[in-house]
């Protein structure tokens, strides 16, 4: 089975069983529209794989765990979207959560879908107490204070901000929590695995910056020029294009090469390209290439 | 020291340590004001009542609970607050968070807030770890699906909606998650409880549909007649003033009854009629009474 096979079933059979029955159907129908739309999955994808690549021996803790991580992203996205913050009217091409279902619902969704990813966690995890209390811990830095990904949506809010702090907890810290939670759910040591999550994470964020430059909607799912509409820090704005197409690409590189030795090694460096190429396509990294070394020439000697 | 001292001291204590260093200042300024305003503490209070009387062996145990279920009503209260439900201007006399903040804040802090009373927990309860994750885990059911706080709220978004299921998920649910907690930071089963937290979280919110009738702006420390402004379902509406009085007194008298037998069995009787002359005065109460003996005596003797 694919990775994406079994992140989405997972999804799927978490997400009927942590909304247990009586909850108010609108609210229900709200978070499973913010849930079930069309996403990459990643971070799920990538908890799975560090979980096989260290031996899965609790898939049903490593599937929970992915989940879990799924489900606080949505949250971020469906509060992110709404006028207080992005104002979008289109995420992944369907109507944002607030667009279809109003205000109200977009606020209490978020909310659930946190409390359901703890919920996930505790249903499935209650055999493996230790490893259950480690994978929280994970997932609630990856969220929280002082440098989860709320932590990091909040740095736009104040006047000055670290781009690289910035980026590290908006995007990053789930990452770093998607890569350790699969060594955790595993009972391995989730260190080795941090950089991975690192760079990945803030690949990302540079990618959907570079996006928001190059992109169009029918590309992204959702309008392109945000951050320089909306006033906020981004890695083309401080590198210029072709400067965040360069870190890209390093960014991308020394992921690959952080992956600890082990015997899914091939496949995780595999899933690392892939990412990258559904990111940031080939093309666009090939021509920045080619406009860099066409600069590159046209300078001075000297100054080379 | 009093339950509200221990609470109170509880409540800076975890806050600072669950803050860590580095968190955006604006977003822990928005929380801070969110939590330190001057609420009641009823929540926590019941929590530590109630492990003082089972025994209360693992005090930072139950000051966690105490301090989470806290977290939870006051990311509640942020949310609620906003324009998108009841855009209220004042909380308990001051600025609401989004007026104090700003909406991006208000949302973002009510996200933290949430995330920070799992943060807590995880950081105190590590040394027992059944009792952590049960606890985990009762607080999961007090605030998310099927049954907790959120799913209350959005029984407001749907166009009908049973009262009583309404009221025990809005406000019981956490109130049932209090008095559980207290028990089983204490290492004592739940169950006996519960009613505890039932009859006073619905006594709650009983009297919160009668102030929002009799109350103003300097006692309540926020608007009057929201509910009808919201149209929202409330118990003066279905029973009448003087009948929704009667059922809060009916609550009240239940929930002293409910105490199970125990040393501490006067200081909860003690703190259930000290929170019932705070919500509703005597003074309201006697009123009501006396006019409902005035309305029998009025009826022809037939109909007696």
């Amino acid at each position: 089975m694919s990775l994406l096979t079994r992140a989405e079933q997972a999804l799927s059979t978490h997400f009927e069983a942590a909304t247990g029955s009586g909850a108010p159907p609108l609210l229900q129908a709200a978070m499973r529209h913010a849930v079930f739309s069309g996403g990459a999955r990643i971070r799920p994808q990538l908890c799975i794989a560090v979980a096989t690549a260290c031996g899965d021996d609790a898939p049903e803790l490593s599937n929970a765990a992915a989940v879990a991580l799924e489900l606080m992203h949505c949250a971020s996205l469906v509060h992110d979207d709404m006028p207080a913050f992005d104002n979008a009217p289109l995420r992944r091409g369907r109507p944002t959560v607030h667009k279809a279902y109003g205000e109200p619902l977009a606020l209490l969704a978020g909310d659930g879908l946190i409390v359901m990813a703890y919920r996930v966690m505790l249903l499935s995890g209650q055999r493996q107490p230790q490893r259950l209390i480690a994978l929280l811990d994970n997932l609630t830095q990856g969220v929280g204070l002082p440098d989860g990904i709320v932590a990091g949506q909040a740095w736009e809010c104040e006047t000055t901000a670290d781009l690289g702090q910035y980026q590290r907890a908006k995007t990053g810290a789930l990452f770093v929590s998607a890569t350790c939670a699969g060594a955790l759910s595993s009972g391995h040591a989730p260190e080795p695995w941090a950089p991975l999550g690192a760079f990945l994470g803030e690949a990302y964020q540079v990618a959907d910056d570079i996006r928001d430059v190059i992109g169009d909607v029918a590309s992204l799912g959702k309008p392109a020029g945000q951050d320089a509409l909306h006033a906020r820090p981004s890695a083309t704005q401080v590198l210029g294009l072709d400067g965040a197409i360069q870190h890209f690409e390093n960014l991308i590189r020394q992921a690959g090469d952080s992956v600890p030795p082990c015997a899914s090694r091939d496949m995780l460096r595999q899933l690392v390209q892939h990412e990258s190429e559904r990111l940031v396509p080939k093309a666009v990294c090939e021509g920045s290439r080619q406009r860099r070394v066409q600069q590159a020439q046209a300078l001075p000697p000297v100054l080379l």
